[in-house]
Protein backbone atom coordinates (compact mmCIF):
# COMPACT_ATOMS: atom_id res chain seq x y z
CA UNK A 1 0.00 0.00 0.00
CA UNK A 2 1.58 3.37 -0.95
CA UNK A 3 2.47 5.79 1.68
CA UNK A 4 2.43 9.16 1.64
CA UNK A 5 5.07 11.54 2.83
CA UNK A 6 4.18 15.36 3.24
CA UNK A 7 7.38 17.59 2.75
CA UNK A 8 6.12 20.48 4.92
CA UNK A 9 8.16 23.79 4.97
CA UNK A 10 7.47 27.60 5.49
CA UNK A 11 9.70 28.23 2.86
CA UNK A 12 10.77 26.51 -0.68
CA UNK A 13 11.11 23.01 1.58
CA UNK A 14 14.05 22.49 -1.08
CA UNK A 15 16.45 21.42 1.84
CA UNK A 16 13.70 19.18 3.38
CA UNK A 17 12.81 17.76 0.24
CA UNK A 18 16.45 16.62 -0.28
CA UNK A 19 17.00 15.28 2.90
CA UNK A 20 13.87 13.58 2.59
CA UNK A 21 15.02 11.86 -0.24
CA UNK A 22 18.34 10.61 0.85
CA UNK A 23 16.64 9.05 4.04
CA UNK A 24 13.54 7.56 1.98
CA UNK A 25 16.34 5.91 -0.62
CA UNK A 26 16.89 3.36 2.67
CA UNK A 27 13.73 2.41 1.87
CA UNK A 28 13.40 1.17 -1.15
CA UNK A 29 10.76 -1.48 -0.90
CA UNK A 30 8.35 1.18 0.24
CA UNK A 31 5.42 2.31 -1.82
CA UNK A 32 5.87 6.18 -1.04
CA UNK A 33 3.80 9.05 -2.77
CA UNK A 34 5.95 12.32 -2.28
CA UNK A 35 4.18 15.71 -1.39
CA UNK A 36 5.43 18.81 -1.66
CA UNK A 37 3.96 21.94 -0.05
CA UNK A 38 5.87 24.86 0.06
CA UNK A 39 5.11 28.41 1.66
CA UNK A 40 3.42 27.38 4.11
CA UNK A 41 3.72 30.77 6.03
CA UNK A 42 0.35 30.86 7.79
CA UNK A 43 -2.23 29.33 10.32
CA UNK A 44 -4.99 29.82 7.56
CA UNK A 45 -2.63 27.52 5.13
CA UNK A 46 -1.28 25.49 8.39
CA UNK A 47 -4.98 24.20 8.63
CA UNK A 48 -5.32 23.40 5.25
CA UNK A 49 -2.35 21.41 5.56
CA UNK A 50 -3.54 19.59 8.22
CA UNK A 51 -6.89 18.89 6.43
CA UNK A 52 -5.01 17.36 3.64
CA UNK A 53 -2.92 15.14 6.33
CA UNK A 54 -6.73 14.10 7.76
CA UNK A 55 -8.00 13.71 4.46
CA UNK A 56 -5.08 11.44 3.90
CA UNK A 57 -5.23 9.13 6.52
CA UNK A 58 -8.90 8.78 6.75
CA UNK A 59 -9.05 6.33 3.38
CA UNK A 60 -5.51 4.73 4.12
CA UNK A 61 -2.02 4.57 5.97
CA UNK A 62 -1.27 7.43 8.06
CA UNK A 63 1.03 9.76 5.95
CA UNK A 64 4.15 10.84 7.24
CA UNK A 65 5.61 14.21 7.58
CA UNK A 66 8.92 15.80 7.31
CA UNK A 67 8.97 19.44 8.16
CA UNK A 68 11.00 22.64 8.17
CA UNK A 69 8.74 24.93 9.74
CA UNK A 70 10.14 27.72 12.66
CA UNK A 71 7.15 29.12 13.65
CA UNK A 72 6.02 27.14 16.89
CA UNK A 73 2.47 28.00 16.81
CA UNK A 74 2.33 26.66 12.65
CA UNK A 75 4.00 23.61 13.73
CA UNK A 76 1.64 22.45 16.38
CA UNK A 77 -1.26 22.98 13.98
CA UNK A 78 0.33 20.28 12.00
CA UNK A 79 1.45 18.04 15.24
CA UNK A 80 -2.14 17.83 15.75
CA UNK A 81 -2.64 15.24 12.95
CA UNK A 82 -1.02 12.57 14.84
CA UNK A 83 0.68 11.26 12.48
CA UNK A 84 4.43 10.90 12.79
CA UNK A 85 6.02 14.51 11.80
CA UNK A 86 9.71 14.89 11.93
CA UNK A 87 11.11 18.80 12.10
CA UNK A 88 14.31 19.05 10.70
CA UNK A 89 15.03 22.23 12.00
CA UNK A 90 12.85 21.56 15.68
CA UNK A 91 15.26 18.32 16.33
CA UNK A 92 18.45 20.17 16.02
CA UNK A 93 17.70 23.85 17.75
CA UNK A 94 17.85 22.33 21.06
CA UNK A 95 21.09 20.53 20.80
CA UNK A 96 22.22 23.40 19.02
CA UNK A 97 21.72 25.90 21.83
CA UNK A 98 23.42 23.91 24.21
CA UNK A 99 26.39 23.59 22.63
CA UNK A 100 26.51 26.96 21.53
CA UNK A 101 24.94 28.54 25.09
CA UNK A 102 22.84 30.84 23.54
CA UNK A 103 18.65 30.61 22.60
CA UNK A 104 17.94 30.52 18.77
CA UNK A 105 16.24 33.29 17.51
CA UNK A 106 13.50 31.90 15.55
CA UNK A 107 13.04 35.20 13.19
CA UNK A 108 11.72 32.97 10.10
CA UNK A 109 15.06 33.83 8.03
CA UNK A 110 15.31 33.08 3.85
CA UNK A 111 17.44 29.86 4.06
CA UNK A 112 18.22 30.92 0.53
CA UNK A 113 20.43 34.24 -0.82
CA UNK A 114 17.30 36.88 -1.04
CA UNK A 115 18.33 39.52 -3.35
CA UNK A 116 18.85 41.94 -0.58
CA UNK A 117 21.62 39.39 1.20
CA UNK A 118 24.93 40.15 0.14
CA UNK A 119 25.68 36.83 -2.25
CA UNK A 120 22.92 37.37 -4.12
CA UNK A 121 25.07 39.54 -6.77
CA UNK A 122 27.64 37.72 -6.26
CA UNK A 123 25.56 34.52 -7.33
CA UNK A 124 23.87 36.48 -10.42
CA UNK A 125 27.52 37.31 -11.44
CA UNK A 126 29.09 33.90 -10.91
CA UNK A 127 26.24 32.38 -13.02
CA UNK A 128 26.66 35.09 -15.70
CA UNK A 129 30.40 34.20 -16.00
CA UNK A 130 29.95 31.07 -16.14
CA UNK A 131 27.13 31.48 -19.05
CA UNK A 132 29.68 33.89 -20.90
CA UNK A 133 32.90 31.44 -20.41
CA UNK A 134 31.01 28.33 -21.74
CA UNK A 135 32.89 26.02 -24.06
CA UNK A 136 35.50 28.66 -24.65
CA UNK A 137 33.38 31.38 -25.91
CA UNK A 138 34.99 33.96 -24.35
CA UNK A 139 38.70 33.95 -23.43
CA UNK A 140 39.34 37.52 -22.43
CA UNK A 141 38.13 37.29 -19.01
CA UNK A 142 39.72 34.13 -17.33
CA UNK A 143 41.82 36.05 -15.48
CA UNK A 144 38.48 36.47 -13.36
CA UNK A 145 37.71 32.72 -13.25
CA UNK A 146 38.10 30.32 -9.98
CA UNK A 147 38.62 27.56 -12.07
CA UNK A 148 38.17 26.43 -15.52
CA UNK A 149 37.21 22.99 -16.25
CA UNK A 150 38.82 21.10 -19.75
CA UNK A 151 38.08 18.36 -21.47
CA UNK A 152 36.61 16.98 -24.72
CA UNK A 153 32.89 17.31 -25.70
CA UNK A 154 30.43 15.87 -23.63
CA UNK A 155 32.40 15.22 -20.61
CA UNK A 156 30.10 17.03 -18.32
CA UNK A 157 32.14 20.17 -18.55
CA UNK A 158 28.83 22.61 -19.21
CA UNK A 159 26.25 21.42 -16.27
CA UNK A 160 29.45 20.91 -13.59
CA UNK A 161 30.66 24.92 -14.42
CA UNK A 162 27.15 26.02 -14.28
CA UNK A 163 25.98 23.92 -11.41
CA UNK A 164 29.13 25.52 -9.46
CA UNK A 165 28.12 29.02 -10.18
CA UNK A 166 24.22 28.54 -8.96
CA UNK A 167 25.07 26.19 -6.06
CA UNK A 168 28.01 27.69 -4.74
CA UNK A 169 28.75 31.33 -6.47
CA UNK A 170 32.19 30.25 -7.84
CA UNK A 171 33.01 31.51 -11.43
CA UNK A 172 33.59 28.24 -13.16
CA UNK A 173 34.63 28.41 -16.60
CA UNK A 174 35.26 25.60 -19.40
CA UNK A 175 37.45 25.03 -22.05
CA UNK A 176 37.01 22.69 -24.75
CA UNK A 177 40.31 20.48 -26.05
CA UNK A 178 40.45 20.42 -29.74
CA UNK A 179 42.06 17.57 -31.84
CA UNK A 180 44.82 20.09 -32.54
CA UNK A 181 45.34 20.06 -28.83
CA UNK A 182 45.02 16.48 -28.23
CA UNK A 183 47.44 15.22 -30.57
CA UNK A 184 50.14 17.64 -30.10
CA UNK A 185 49.63 17.38 -26.53
CA UNK A 186 49.55 20.90 -25.55
CA UNK A 187 47.28 22.96 -24.04
CA UNK A 188 44.69 26.00 -25.86
CA UNK A 189 47.32 28.69 -25.56
CA UNK A 190 44.56 31.16 -23.96
CA UNK A 191 45.03 28.26 -21.44
CA UNK A 192 48.59 29.22 -20.40
CA UNK A 193 48.60 31.82 -18.05
CA UNK A 194 45.87 29.99 -16.32
CA UNK A 195 48.05 27.14 -15.53
CA UNK A 196 46.61 26.81 -12.07
CA UNK A 197 42.83 27.56 -12.55
CA UNK A 198 42.65 24.47 -14.40
CA UNK A 199 40.90 21.11 -13.99
CA UNK A 200 40.58 18.16 -16.77
CA UNK A 201 38.08 15.99 -17.05
CA UNK A 202 38.11 12.65 -18.57
CA UNK A 203 35.36 9.99 -19.19
CA UNK A 204 35.19 6.87 -20.78
CA UNK A 205 35.04 6.29 -24.27
CA UNK A 206 32.38 4.22 -24.82
CA UNK A 207 30.01 6.47 -22.91
CA UNK A 208 31.13 9.61 -25.27
CA UNK A 209 30.50 7.30 -27.61
CA UNK A 210 27.11 6.50 -26.56
CA UNK A 211 25.99 10.22 -25.72
CA UNK A 212 27.53 11.18 -29.22
CA UNK A 213 25.89 8.63 -31.29
CA UNK A 214 22.48 10.04 -30.22
CA UNK A 215 23.92 13.47 -30.58
CA UNK A 216 24.97 12.92 -34.72
CA UNK A 217 24.72 9.16 -35.44
CA UNK A 218 27.40 7.84 -37.92
CA UNK A 219 29.57 10.59 -37.69
CA UNK A 220 33.17 10.56 -37.53
CA UNK A 221 32.52 13.09 -34.12
CA UNK A 222 31.04 9.98 -32.77
CA UNK A 223 32.93 7.11 -34.14
CA UNK A 224 34.60 4.75 -31.20
CA UNK A 225 38.24 5.10 -32.46
CA UNK A 226 37.73 8.82 -32.27
CA UNK A 227 36.25 9.01 -28.83
CA UNK A 228 38.87 6.29 -28.25
CA UNK A 229 41.55 8.83 -28.97
CA UNK A 230 40.29 11.95 -27.81
CA UNK A 231 39.29 10.31 -24.01
CA UNK A 232 43.03 8.74 -24.09
CA UNK A 233 44.89 11.63 -25.30
CA UNK A 234 43.20 14.08 -22.93
CA UNK A 235 43.47 11.83 -20.03
CA UNK A 236 47.15 11.50 -21.24
CA UNK A 237 47.72 15.84 -21.29
CA UNK A 238 46.13 15.98 -18.01
CA UNK A 239 49.01 13.38 -16.59
CA UNK A 240 52.24 15.32 -18.54
CA UNK A 241 51.13 18.22 -17.45
CA UNK A 242 50.28 17.00 -14.10
CA UNK A 243 46.58 18.93 -14.27
CA UNK A 244 44.68 17.99 -11.28
CA UNK A 245 41.67 15.69 -13.08
CA UNK A 246 38.69 13.29 -11.89
CA UNK A 247 37.02 10.77 -14.30
CA UNK A 248 33.58 11.85 -14.34
CA UNK A 249 31.88 8.82 -16.09
CA UNK A 250 30.14 7.32 -12.89
CA UNK A 251 29.88 10.67 -10.85
CA UNK A 252 26.61 13.07 -10.37
CA UNK A 253 27.16 17.12 -10.87
CA UNK A 254 27.15 17.26 -7.32
CA UNK A 255 30.58 14.47 -7.00
CA UNK A 256 32.11 16.49 -9.88
CA UNK A 257 31.55 19.82 -8.33
CA UNK A 258 32.42 18.93 -4.60
CA UNK A 259 35.67 17.36 -6.01
CA UNK A 260 37.01 20.59 -7.61
CA UNK A 261 35.90 22.61 -4.78
CA UNK A 262 37.85 20.40 -2.30
CA UNK A 263 40.68 20.19 -5.14
CA UNK A 264 41.26 24.03 -5.10
CA UNK A 265 40.37 24.67 -1.32
CA UNK A 266 37.44 26.75 -2.40
CA UNK A 267 34.22 27.67 -0.15
CA UNK A 268 30.33 27.61 -0.99
CA UNK A 269 29.82 31.27 -1.44
CA UNK A 270 26.17 30.69 -1.03
CA UNK A 271 23.56 28.51 0.19
CA UNK B 1 35.56 33.17 20.23
CA UNK B 2 34.90 31.30 17.02
CA UNK B 3 33.01 28.32 17.09
CA UNK B 4 33.70 25.66 14.27
CA UNK B 5 31.05 23.77 12.39
CA UNK B 6 31.99 20.63 11.17
CA UNK B 7 30.05 19.57 8.25
CA UNK B 8 31.18 15.79 7.45
CA UNK B 9 29.90 13.36 4.60
CA UNK B 10 30.08 10.32 3.03
CA UNK B 11 29.16 12.07 -0.24
CA UNK B 12 29.31 15.53 -1.26
CA UNK B 13 27.55 16.89 2.14
CA UNK B 14 25.78 19.62 -0.07
CA UNK B 15 23.05 18.96 1.97
CA UNK B 16 24.45 18.45 5.73
CA UNK B 17 25.89 21.52 4.81
CA UNK B 18 22.47 23.36 3.73
CA UNK B 19 20.69 22.11 6.02
CA UNK B 20 23.51 23.34 8.62
CA UNK B 21 23.01 26.80 7.10
CA UNK B 22 19.48 26.48 7.63
CA UNK B 23 19.94 25.47 11.40
CA UNK B 24 22.88 28.31 12.13
CA UNK B 25 20.96 30.99 10.73
CA UNK B 26 19.12 31.13 13.84
CA UNK B 27 22.44 31.75 15.77
CA UNK B 28 23.16 35.77 14.40
CA UNK B 29 25.37 36.19 17.15
CA UNK B 30 27.68 33.31 17.20
CA UNK B 31 30.89 33.32 15.16
CA UNK B 32 30.92 30.67 13.27
CA UNK B 33 34.24 29.06 11.39
CA UNK B 34 32.43 26.42 8.96
CA UNK B 35 34.87 23.74 7.59
CA UNK B 36 32.91 21.08 4.73
CA UNK B 37 34.61 17.70 4.45
CA UNK B 38 33.00 15.50 2.47
CA UNK B 39 33.67 12.10 0.97
CA UNK B 40 34.93 10.45 4.22
CA UNK B 41 34.09 6.97 3.22
CA UNK B 42 36.92 4.72 4.63
CA UNK B 43 38.09 3.94 8.30
CA UNK B 44 41.14 5.47 7.62
CA UNK B 45 39.43 9.04 6.50
CA UNK B 46 37.43 9.02 9.56
CA UNK B 47 40.33 8.78 11.79
CA UNK B 48 41.89 11.91 10.10
CA UNK B 49 38.67 13.61 10.62
CA UNK B 50 38.48 12.32 14.37
CA UNK B 51 42.29 14.04 14.72
CA UNK B 52 41.57 17.86 13.54
CA UNK B 53 37.89 17.77 15.13
CA UNK B 54 40.81 16.84 18.41
CA UNK B 55 43.05 19.15 17.18
CA UNK B 56 40.73 22.88 17.23
CA UNK B 57 39.18 20.63 20.74
CA UNK B 58 42.32 21.06 22.13
CA UNK B 59 43.19 24.09 21.41
CA UNK B 60 39.85 26.11 21.88
CA UNK B 61 36.15 25.67 21.79
CA UNK B 62 35.32 21.67 20.84
CA UNK B 63 33.53 21.78 17.51
CA UNK B 64 30.01 20.89 16.47
CA UNK B 65 29.61 18.10 14.04
CA UNK B 66 26.72 17.88 11.73
CA UNK B 67 27.97 14.77 9.75
CA UNK B 68 25.40 12.54 7.31
CA UNK B 69 26.99 8.96 7.52
CA UNK B 70 25.53 5.99 6.37
CA UNK B 71 27.67 3.18 7.91
CA UNK B 72 27.76 2.99 11.19
CA UNK B 73 31.41 1.89 11.93
CA UNK B 74 32.50 5.44 10.43
CA UNK B 75 30.14 7.02 12.23
CA UNK B 76 31.32 5.92 15.69
CA UNK B 77 34.90 6.64 14.64
CA UNK B 78 33.75 10.27 14.59
CA UNK B 79 32.08 9.68 17.50
CA UNK B 80 34.83 9.10 19.48
CA UNK B 81 35.76 12.66 19.59
CA UNK B 82 33.07 12.95 22.52
CA UNK B 83 32.39 16.39 20.71
CA UNK B 84 28.49 17.19 19.59
CA UNK B 85 27.65 15.11 16.95
CA UNK B 86 24.16 15.61 15.09
CA UNK B 87 23.77 12.75 12.55
CA UNK B 88 20.76 13.94 9.85
CA UNK B 89 20.34 10.91 8.80
CA UNK B 90 20.74 8.82 11.95
CA UNK B 91 18.23 10.69 13.84
CA UNK B 92 15.46 10.08 11.67
CA UNK B 93 16.54 6.40 10.42
CA UNK B 94 14.76 5.08 13.20
CA UNK B 95 11.60 6.51 13.29
CA UNK B 96 10.94 5.99 9.74
CA UNK B 97 11.86 2.12 10.33
CA UNK B 98 8.85 2.07 13.08
CA UNK B 99 6.64 3.91 10.58
CA UNK B 100 7.22 1.89 7.59
CA UNK B 101 7.38 -1.18 9.66
CA UNK B 102 10.54 -2.27 8.16
CA UNK B 103 14.40 -2.03 8.37
CA UNK B 104 16.20 0.61 6.65
CA UNK B 105 19.01 -0.35 4.09
CA UNK B 106 22.33 0.88 5.07
CA UNK B 107 23.28 0.82 1.44
CA UNK B 108 25.47 3.90 0.97
CA UNK B 109 23.23 4.77 -2.01
CA UNK B 110 23.86 8.06 -3.87
CA UNK B 111 21.62 11.09 -2.80
CA UNK B 112 22.24 12.59 -5.81
CA UNK B 113 21.82 11.55 -9.47
CA UNK B 114 24.34 9.58 -10.96
CA UNK B 115 24.94 9.12 -14.26
CA UNK B 116 23.68 5.20 -13.83
CA UNK B 117 20.68 6.53 -12.58
CA UNK B 118 16.98 7.32 -14.83
CA UNK B 119 17.21 10.91 -13.76
CA UNK B 120 20.53 11.67 -15.15
CA UNK B 121 19.90 11.96 -18.68
CA UNK B 122 16.39 13.45 -18.27
CA UNK B 123 18.71 16.19 -16.06
CA UNK B 124 21.07 16.67 -18.55
CA UNK B 125 18.61 17.11 -21.45
CA UNK B 126 16.76 19.83 -19.32
CA UNK B 127 19.64 21.44 -18.90
CA UNK B 128 20.76 21.29 -22.85
CA UNK B 129 17.11 22.26 -23.15
CA UNK B 130 16.97 25.63 -21.21
CA UNK B 131 20.61 26.89 -22.22
CA UNK B 132 19.48 26.30 -26.03
CA UNK B 133 16.02 27.89 -25.22
CA UNK B 134 17.54 30.77 -23.44
CA UNK B 135 16.51 34.27 -23.69
CA UNK B 136 14.50 33.43 -27.13
CA UNK B 137 16.98 32.22 -28.80
CA UNK B 138 15.65 29.27 -30.19
CA UNK B 139 11.76 29.18 -30.47
CA UNK B 140 11.67 25.61 -32.88
CA UNK B 141 10.88 23.48 -29.98
CA UNK B 142 9.22 25.32 -27.55
CA UNK B 143 6.57 22.21 -27.59
CA UNK B 144 9.02 20.37 -25.37
CA UNK B 145 9.15 22.69 -22.18
CA UNK B 146 7.63 22.36 -19.36
CA UNK B 147 6.81 26.04 -19.07
CA UNK B 148 8.30 29.32 -20.61
CA UNK B 149 9.33 32.08 -18.62
CA UNK B 150 8.56 35.53 -20.02
CA UNK B 151 9.91 39.16 -18.46
CA UNK B 152 11.92 42.19 -19.04
CA UNK B 153 15.44 41.80 -19.50
CA UNK B 154 17.11 41.45 -15.93
CA UNK B 155 13.87 40.95 -14.34
CA UNK B 156 15.50 37.00 -13.60
CA UNK B 157 14.85 34.89 -15.96
CA UNK B 158 17.79 32.70 -17.13
CA UNK B 159 18.85 32.16 -13.54
CA UNK B 160 15.54 30.91 -13.03
CA UNK B 161 15.21 29.06 -16.37
CA UNK B 162 19.02 27.38 -15.53
CA UNK B 163 18.14 26.53 -11.65
CA UNK B 164 14.78 24.28 -12.92
CA UNK B 165 16.76 22.34 -14.79
CA UNK B 166 19.76 21.80 -13.46
CA UNK B 167 17.83 21.45 -9.69
CA UNK B 168 15.25 19.76 -10.88
CA UNK B 169 14.94 18.03 -14.43
CA UNK B 170 12.44 20.84 -15.44
CA UNK B 171 12.71 21.83 -18.81
CA UNK B 172 12.41 25.58 -18.70
CA UNK B 173 12.66 28.21 -21.74
CA UNK B 174 12.99 31.49 -21.29
CA UNK B 175 12.16 34.42 -23.73
CA UNK B 176 12.22 37.99 -23.40
CA UNK B 177 9.41 40.72 -24.05
CA UNK B 178 10.38 43.63 -26.56
CA UNK B 179 9.51 47.18 -26.59
CA UNK B 180 7.44 46.30 -28.80
CA UNK B 181 5.49 43.43 -27.20
CA UNK B 182 5.32 45.64 -24.17
CA UNK B 183 4.21 48.90 -26.39
CA UNK B 184 1.58 47.12 -28.56
CA UNK B 185 0.52 44.75 -25.00
CA UNK B 186 0.78 41.58 -27.34
CA UNK B 187 2.88 38.59 -26.66
CA UNK B 188 5.89 37.57 -28.87
CA UNK B 189 4.45 35.15 -32.39
CA UNK B 190 6.34 32.19 -31.62
CA UNK B 191 4.69 32.18 -27.74
CA UNK B 192 0.89 32.51 -29.50
CA UNK B 193 0.68 28.36 -29.42
CA UNK B 194 2.05 28.00 -26.04
CA UNK B 195 0.01 30.60 -24.14
CA UNK B 196 -0.52 27.77 -21.49
CA UNK B 197 2.92 27.35 -20.51
CA UNK B 198 3.89 31.07 -20.04
CA UNK B 199 4.49 32.43 -16.68
CA UNK B 200 5.90 36.26 -16.15
CA UNK B 201 8.49 37.76 -13.85
CA UNK B 202 7.72 41.69 -12.70
CA UNK B 203 10.17 43.72 -11.30
CA UNK B 204 10.63 47.14 -9.45
CA UNK B 205 11.52 49.69 -12.06
CA UNK B 206 14.31 50.94 -9.74
CA UNK B 207 15.91 47.62 -9.12
CA UNK B 208 16.24 46.62 -12.96
CA UNK B 209 17.46 50.79 -13.43
CA UNK B 210 20.17 50.00 -11.13
CA UNK B 211 21.21 46.52 -12.38
CA UNK B 212 21.06 47.98 -15.89
CA UNK B 213 22.87 51.14 -15.22
CA UNK B 214 25.82 48.72 -13.61
CA UNK B 215 26.11 47.16 -17.46
CA UNK B 216 25.42 50.05 -19.81
CA UNK B 217 25.86 53.92 -17.72
CA UNK B 218 23.81 56.63 -18.77
CA UNK B 219 21.80 54.30 -21.56
CA UNK B 220 18.43 54.60 -22.48
CA UNK B 221 18.03 50.86 -21.56
CA UNK B 222 19.33 51.50 -18.25
CA UNK B 223 17.23 55.18 -17.42
CA UNK B 224 14.59 54.91 -14.95
CA UNK B 225 11.88 56.27 -17.39
CA UNK B 226 12.09 53.42 -20.05
CA UNK B 227 12.55 50.72 -16.79
CA UNK B 228 9.37 52.31 -15.67
CA UNK B 229 7.89 51.78 -18.63
CA UNK B 230 9.18 48.15 -18.93
CA UNK B 231 8.29 46.91 -15.74
CA UNK B 232 4.42 48.68 -15.91
CA UNK B 233 3.64 47.60 -19.46
CA UNK B 234 4.78 43.81 -18.66
CA UNK B 235 3.09 43.46 -15.52
CA UNK B 236 -0.16 45.15 -17.73
CA UNK B 237 0.22 42.80 -20.15
CA UNK B 238 0.32 39.41 -17.32
CA UNK B 239 -2.50 41.29 -16.19
CA UNK B 240 -4.89 41.40 -18.88
CA UNK B 241 -4.00 38.21 -20.43
CA UNK B 242 -4.28 36.26 -17.33
CA UNK B 243 -1.20 34.86 -17.48
CA UNK B 244 0.41 33.92 -14.22
CA UNK B 245 3.05 36.04 -12.75
CA UNK B 246 4.97 36.36 -9.72
CA UNK B 247 6.87 39.75 -8.86
CA UNK B 248 10.66 38.70 -8.14
CA UNK B 249 12.03 41.65 -6.65
CA UNK B 250 12.71 40.15 -3.24
CA UNK B 251 12.89 36.75 -4.28
CA UNK B 252 15.56 34.18 -4.42
CA UNK B 253 15.79 32.15 -7.26
CA UNK B 254 14.89 29.31 -5.37
CA UNK B 255 11.92 30.79 -4.72
CA UNK B 256 10.85 31.91 -7.69
CA UNK B 257 11.50 28.08 -9.32
CA UNK B 258 9.12 26.64 -6.41
CA UNK B 259 6.56 29.25 -7.18
CA UNK B 260 6.77 28.22 -10.58
CA UNK B 261 6.58 24.61 -9.97
CA UNK B 262 3.65 24.99 -7.65
CA UNK B 263 1.57 26.95 -10.46
CA UNK B 264 2.07 24.68 -13.25
CA UNK B 265 1.77 20.93 -10.59
CA UNK B 266 5.35 19.99 -11.88
CA UNK B 267 6.93 17.61 -9.93
CA UNK B 268 10.84 17.80 -9.23
CA UNK B 269 12.17 14.88 -11.60
CA UNK B 270 15.76 15.10 -9.80
CA UNK B 271 17.05 15.17 -6.23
Amino acid sequence: MTRSVFFVSDQTGITVQTLGQALLAHFPDAAIERVDIPFIDSLQKAEQVLSRIRAVAAVGEPPIVMCSIVDDELRAVIKRSGVLCLDVLETFIAPLESAFGMAARHQASSTHGSPESGDYEERIEAINFSLAHDDGVDGKHLAEADIILIGVSRSGKTPTSLYLSLQFGIRAANFPLTEEDLENQTLPKTLLPHRNKLFGLSIDPMRIHRIREERRPGSRYASLPQCQFEARQALRLYQRLNIPHLDSTHKSIEEISTTVIQQFGLKRRVF
